[in-house]
């Protein structure tokens, strides 16, 4: 993933973070540490983090100078990696990320939006009134933006596009000829955080949305941006109303998604889906090409391509229906 | 259905219109076509369309001096109805539809709208602050009009109606004395378009909203406007928050339905129709009067009058309620 | 309950309310009635309401001087409690609460509201454009308010909160350090009325909501406030996108409530509860506290504490696994 949206506020000083975590101190040289990523994309100078075994095969070959991890998974990261050894690797984590990227922690509205006639874009686009517009927004030819709408910073806006009334957006890419139709939310951070007594703490969402070329998101649908990847909607896929699609999942291209189907965290879809209304899938499940779950179903687990499911939990249809004559 | 909401672009000629269909010329004379309808609604010079044996018994009937239909089916029309013979009878219906009313098949955002306070209604109806209200919107008398909500183009409001704040509005009629509830899109097109690799086609909705007297819809509620017939909620008939309505559903009056409800489209519903929360209804179903549906069910088919149903797929609920003790 | 948001009309002469009601003449004094309230809150002067046997012991000590009820219940009540007997305990309720609080009936938009700028607010608060704030509002130090929210009348904020955009409260308590996502609609009245043939009859809710500390709420979910008591979201409770919680229902703290998740009106739910996506709860039930209800389940009974449970009707986690391998 490439970040231009969240500010990085490294370099830092690989000894300041490893006292941030409060670890015991390493014999290391207290060289600068670029930034944070997750283990394919990190680079050389960079610091990552591994807490589970899924993910051996690709710790194997990280490029990462650092890895936050645990005294178990240590053993498989390469050399060049020095692993930073804690009791919680997703929290460390997110107390390293909310280092680099404070401003990926919380939505608060974004102050820094002016009324789009007074910015470049009052003649460029066609709009409503009261549509508000924010830094680090780039929008196409011949695009619209309906009444109220709000584009706050990090909006990239490919041409054709019609983003109707009573819009938000933030932290996403739009490419060209996509609809966003009246009362979506796109690109806030995920329901993602620690449970703590009495107070709990976010981690920051410095993933983005990136809605691909010919998609149609219907009214009322909310899609949050990824934590350490982004959430995707893929070509030519349309969603009706009062969608909710969490961060970090992955929809392919030519799926149709009827109204009030949600969608948990990280759950990659393949192309050529298609769900039928109020149809809900768990988080982290991995949902192959030319699935068809009907209306209703409760999707709890892998789904192979070619199939075509119902029930809760969703089994095969021809099954289920059997069952339920 | 009367439609004084979308323009008719024609009358056209019929072999223009043979022409975009890619079907053979005809030997016919290239006569005026004045509309498009439904097999019911037709009349001499208008064309329909005719795609499913359902329908057999009302194509006998029909008026239209054209109908788009296939092979097998046009042994049904009468002498004075010429069929045009297609592959596919919906894309073909969508094609000419979309010729005869353009403005039906997209919705972008009114642009033609107004601050309520430059019409003749900023005296006349109690409105918030940033009211828009578009062309050809006529508001009874009592009414009340919440802040940022927009009355786009193509809206009745008879009396002592109460819109409340960050509402949309179009293509709809709402009789007298009815509630509709903050964020609410009532009159947006349906889900309704042709599937088709990297550029679904949509078709045109010439369908409206039709909300009869003594109505209120919840918070959040999307209500789809119909693409050939109205989508219709019956008198006194009251939603609760998040529900969807897809284009075509008509619902009785004095029905009552619970919150996060969604009613697939084209499904019909009786009066005094019960529906407790997050039920899910697929579409071109007919339920009866006087059902009950219990919350979280899911309907598949059809139900009859007087009859409490639960369950996934929705069955009677004794039975129900039995096998789950 | 303590009511400081609606104005109490009353007192009003008991004869006159025993004339609303439409039952026959009691030989009684013409004292004063000060307010209406539930059995527990009554006090010497007010009157009460008594429609259930479950209500029996708390009936038997009520201070209340009058009680709506009937004639089978009557002989709970104590001496200083004069009974008035009807045939519909709560329609009878209704009409007189309407007759004390009658700005507590409908929901039309807050009239009464200006722009921030034009309120002390405007230097105290970090508001987005076209902001609301209505009358009988209170706002704490270091709060956000985003574009084109409505803080209606009848709010009180708390330190430390951010309110995001397009955001709608009223008749709400909000604590510190509460964070209010985009699109939510707080504070409504709940889904309450009598049904009628032709004209249903709203009843009056005069009860609140009340968020408690450190919660977080998510994009487009909507909280109505209760009738008779309070609706509450416990400390550190967090709720995702699209979640509807209906009048009078209780959250515990420490709470976290995944997307589309729906709560009936009235039901208790203990602290530590998690709750899966798109689940649903029926209402007036009782959810001990540490439950966890899995995504997708429909719970239509009580939960014990320290349960996990799923399906639809919901049962314990584990059978349901096993039954559905």
């Amino acid at each position: 993933m490439i970040n231009s949206f969240f500010k990085n506020e490294g370099p830092f000083k690989i000894l300041n973070l490893i006292n941030l975590l409060k670890i015991k101190s390493y014999d290391i040289l207290d060289d600068d540490v670029n930034d944070i990523k997750d283990l394919i994309n990190s680079n050389n100078g960079d610091i990552t983090f591994f807490h589970s075994k899924n993910y051996a095969e690709i710790a194997k070959s990280t490029k990462a100078s650092y890895c936050i991890t645990t005294e178990s998974l240590k053993r498989y990261l390469p050399k060049s990696c020095k692993p930073l050894i804690v009791k919680n690797v997703l929290l460390s984590t997110s107390l390293l990320t909310s280092k680099f990227y404070p401003s990926a922690l919380y939505d608060n509205f974004d102050n820094s939006v002016k009324c789009i006639r007074q910015t470049k874009y009052n003649d460029k686009v066609e709009h409503g009134f009261n549509v508000l517009v924010g830094e680090n927004v780039s929008i196409g030819t011949n695009c619209k933006i309906g009444h109220n709408s709000i584009i706050e910073k990090n909006v990239i806006i490919h041409d054709n596009c019609s983003i109707a009334s009573n819009v938000i957006i933030r932290n996403t890419i739009i490419k060209k000829n996509v609809k966003i139709l009246d009362n979506c939310v796109i690109g806030k951070h995920g329901f993602g955080f620690f449970p703590s007594e009495n107070l709990n703490s976010r981690y920051p969402h410095i993933g983005i949305v990136l809605i691909e070329e010919n998609c149609e998101i219907g009214c009322g649908s909310t899609i949050d941006r990824g934590s350490m990847s982004n959430t995707v909607i893929g070509k030519n896929t349309f969603l009706d109303n009062q969608i909710h699609i969490a961060h970090n999942v992955k929809i392919g291209e030519n799926s149709i998604i009827a109204g009030q189907v949600g969608i948990a965290g990280s759950t990659i879809l393949g192309k050529n889906v298609r769900i039928g209304g109020q149809a809900g899938i768990s988080g982290h499940l991995k949902i192959g090409n030319n699935v068809e779950i009907a209306g209703g179903s409760g999707v709890i687990k892998d789904i192979p391509n070619n199939t075509k499911v119902m029930g809760y939990p969703a089994k095969n249809l021809r099954e289920f229906l059997k069952e339920n004559k």
